[in-house]
């Protein structure tokens, strides 16, 4: 995929070669996220967000069990020490400290002898990929579980087996991290992602890392809009959120849930349920110039937390990037989502498509041409080529395009769909108008 | 094609294996219609009508010659008992009796001995087709002739021959045949057919047999809408119910014109006037899930009786169900259309399709979710599938979808439509959730 | 591409036959305009006006040096009687009287012995195309040159040369050509080509004597719009036209750009900035019926006068009509486009385009049906085929869509379109049903 960045660079300079790139230093940070085992609440969550705070500051908002949020009320806290399944000599033959995949998330306590026949309901595998640990939870019901890969099943006899669990489940707290940074108007962009994943790299401590760097690079450089990052866990979550903020939810203008962004795939574009929102049309603009063979999908009800930002009586403008789509690779929740399922160059490349999506919407912009009958005459501005004929060095296309659809009714963005012109240029040439006097900013005020 | 008839089979079973097919049960009813000689008005239709009616009640319209329907007037009825041409010796070449289509229908009386020389211009043939007799009517210009094959044309030699049509044109009725089933509203669901065609089978007796059936399977089954079924003579026939219920015809909320439906090709729907009503919507949808390669094609003023129900005054919801378009296959209007090309299987499905078309429009409804903002928990309502990551049997996607839309604006066929998924599964869904109390009924009130 | 030209003949019998084709009278125009060498102001733009006054009376405008039209100002005139470089033998190497490209159009008198290094940044080659003078213009910008090809050039040593442009640049004016031809209505359709160029025989000698026809063949047929047609310097023209016009411009209900019409590529339409104004809608049926394989391109503000017409404030519904688009072919600006690049049948070719685009836009007319309910029986009024199932001479077809169609909204045109039928013959059947009385017109009333 090419790289484009045009937008991402004047947020924040991508490092030049030579340097460390900010793609390795993402991939950096995943890999200090992958090894905890997370949950949708628990001491996984807050040790995630102390490593993420290092990058920037994050509120950590704790909500006790039991409350209420909309439909659902939050769940006991969940904590695991320890779990294993050993032989009667003590020898691990699953051992949770090898990989947080292990155990079923939500695993109640369990601590007993038990040959096979017994365990066997409580063994989860993948039976078509025998080297894979699978991905599995019990949020709402009380059960435990190990998830193993087939090989290991195999291998393991009849026993009996030494069963340990080590966990409690607990009246406690969920933890929500939160970034807000105030712009100059009270619209916000809104980046949200997942935080209750185990060790899966793709899934989502690429949408961790990403969304910190996004903040703190943010935060440097400055936007008009406000931003605000949720690392929130999936659904409950999301929900705990919304329904703590009831009353402002009206300021999210544009949004986008971030994950699987690491893998070697092409970016999918998932459009909100509004469908041609800005966001929408920011993020089509924006992957359209990409380079690769990004895809544009309609909303559905299915997937990470856009379920809950588009249900129908918030309906807000979030879609969802992703690369390879969940459920659509064969690594998807399973222990093949390791740290080699992610590269840097991936990585890098989705924070400048974020980044350029950002921009797109920050910058955007309604002009109205000074000259509504006829077009100026760029050469007294001193905008236009010398000798007729011969190309010169301001995209003279983009300008007529801004000059002929600048009728105070078109924004850049506007002016950059219908043309096909990326929006830099577009935007570059309505700077080099509005400096010479030809336009004139007749933006609604929002906020 | 594949079978679908999810609807289908609540309106009223579909006969299973070892039993008479339904299929088999209209092919048999076909086998009856198609020797009656009919013609737009005279016996033939009144015959046809009692046939039919030993399925279910019709209740016959007679209107008398000379009245004045909209720019038409009804025409004298013409009845025919027998038509010949025969040698000197009385031994028929052309006969009547084997077949109703020998006769140009409307055709006036003769009883004369003539040379072919004076023959000729009355005989029709399909010079490119020579086994096939043609199908040729006269209605409103008085004149008679024969219809035969070429092969019947070049084995008569020069005569004289002993030319006979027993028939006779006088002022009698046009007859209407009238089902009306009453549902729980006064919204109709139109089913029009054409009666005043002589021996064919798929045009029309399969659009006739079908209709009967589908209004005795509904009477059964009984339906929220009105069913109004109509047995009229091409043109004329539904012009005259048109002008006669004039005050009423706004009860006609949805209504298919049926015909052609026993020949082995796809389907084709051609949309009403209007283009996008809820009655095309509904076919579109329903056809898409068919299996095959049903065509959907515009609305244009030739065909059937559509013509009349979508003229520009009326712009009834109309559209029209088929298979093979009526032109495009070489056996059209002629005798190869005999009980051989058709099938009860086609027969059959195109019941089914047509019991599911009323069905979607019948069981269509509005919804608002009673939790607009966030998806509300599956599993505290039995739901939801227990462990995570494993499907259940309830079909989730499309809970999702019918929660996700019903924002009291979407009905379940619109729903239907933006997920993709079959309007069985979403209203399957739907129930569900209306069940646990998760949808409120916000239909606008028809009728 | 198939001849069509139904309207065009009625408007003007196109020759038959035998006769001189009016191609090749158009072509013979165009080969006495080549020569000339125009510019934006000057005595070639008058002398290119006395030759088409010819064919039909123009009214010329001169507007004075220095009077300001919107945001440009009208140059100083530019009259040029000579001009070479020399050896010092007198012998012209490059010659303005050869070919009026070799100088730099605008370019300010010099008279001068110059060796090759001087005179090397005033000469302009087109360097992958060794054997063709380019096309260049120095409008605002005060500067002299020459054009050549790359062999004159690689031919001319180190020099010294006389060098001479025996030029004026002086107060005087800007020429516009118009032709106003008054219909029965105050709504215009307005033929805008420019006159600038010099001796390029497509662009623009085409669009100058086309118009010239087309205006005088509407003189002699008669419209009932109002034909307006300018021969305007390209921008400068079409400006000073527009402001001196500015509360008049309503008047425009419908215009085409016309110019490169004699190459072999097949029709390019470019909408207006509307992009489905009327004018648009008529081009792209037409087109669509022309054969070969017209390209429809959307609006954008590059290419000739419709960037003035199309700005925003104006936003006139005017598109314009090319063959080969300006710059995507090799002949381009250079003095390949010269004689042999056009032919009289592209250029005949494009005159009937142009007068079946008005004569749609002319005849388009909006009727409402008398019968609004049922079809009228074509029969009663000698408009049906005697024996059905045999087709008859009438467009029945035809009549049927305006029949359906005619609830007082639909206009011929849009019938045509949405139906697939030929205009010609929508309009034919339009014409039999009024003259029967099935028809009543209820046209807005334009102007």
């Amino acid at each position: 995929m090419a790289r484009q960045g045009a937008m991402a660079m004047e947020l924040n300079p991508i490092s030049s070669a030579g340097e460390q790139t900010v793609g390795a230093d993402i991939e950096a940070l995943v890999g200090r996220l992958y090894p905890i085992c997370r949950s949708i609440t628990g001491d996984g969550v807050r040790k995630t967000l102390s490593i993420l705070s290092e990058h920037i500051a994050i509120r950590r908002i704790e909500i006790p069990t039991g409350m209420e949020v909309f439909d659902w009320t939050i769940p006991e806290e969940w904590n695991i020490r320890d779990a294993y399944i050993a032989d009667l000599l003590g020898r691990r033959i699953v051992d949770f400290g090898a990989n947080s995949l292990h155990v079923v998330s939500y695993s109640v306590p369990v601590h007993q002898i038990m040959s096979m026949s017994e365990l066997r309901p409580h063994l989860h595998i993948l039976p078509d990929q025998p080297d894979l640990i699978p991905y599995r939870t019990s949020y709402y019901n009380r059960n435990w579980g190990f998830c193993l890969s087939r090989n290991q099943l195999e291998a393991m006899g009849d026993g009996p087996f030494e069963v340990r669990i080590d966990a409690t489940l607990e009246p406690g707290s969920l933890t929500i991290g939160e970034i807000f940074i105030p712009g100059e108007i009270a619209e916000e962009i809104l980046i949200s992602t997942h935080i209750c994943h185990p060790s899966m790299a793709n899934d989502n401590c690429s949408g961790l890392a990403i969304a910190a760097f996004i903040a703190a690079r943010a935060e440097r450089a400055g936007l008009r809009h406000s931003l605000r990052v949720l690392f929130v866990p999936g659904t409950i979550g999301s929900l705990a959120w919304l329904a703590l903020n009831d009353a402002e939810t009206w300021r999210i203008a544009h949004g986008l849930v971030i994950t699987g962004l690491g893998d070697r795939g092409d970016f999918t574009y998932k459009r909100s349920r509004l469908g041609n929102a800005r966001i929408d049309r920011a993020a089509v603009h924006v992957l359209s110039g990409c380079g690769g063979d990004p895809k544009i999908i309609d909303f559905s009800p299915w997937g990470y937390d856009e379920r809950q930002y588009c249900s129908p009586g918030l309906n807000l403008p979030v879609g969802r990037l992703t690369r390879s789509p969940h459920g659509e690779f064969p690594e998807y929740h399973s222990s093949a989502d390791d740290l080699t399922f992610v590269s840097a160059e991936a990585l890098e490349e989705a924070l400048v498509a974020i980044e350029d999506i950002i921009a797109v919407i920050d910058q955007d912009r309604t002009y109205r041409s000074t000259n509504q009958k006829g077009e100026p005459r760029l050469g007294k501005y001193g905008l236009y080529r010398t000798v007729a004929g011969q190309s010169g060095k301001v995209p003279e296309m983009a300008m007529l395009w801004v000059l002929n659809l600048s009728d105070g009714r078109n924004s850049l963005l506007d002016i950059a769909q219908r043309s096909g012109q990326p929006f830099s240029e577009i935007r570059m040439a309505a700077d080099a108008l509005h400096g010479a006097g030809l336009l004139e900013d007749v933006s609604k005020r929002a906020g």
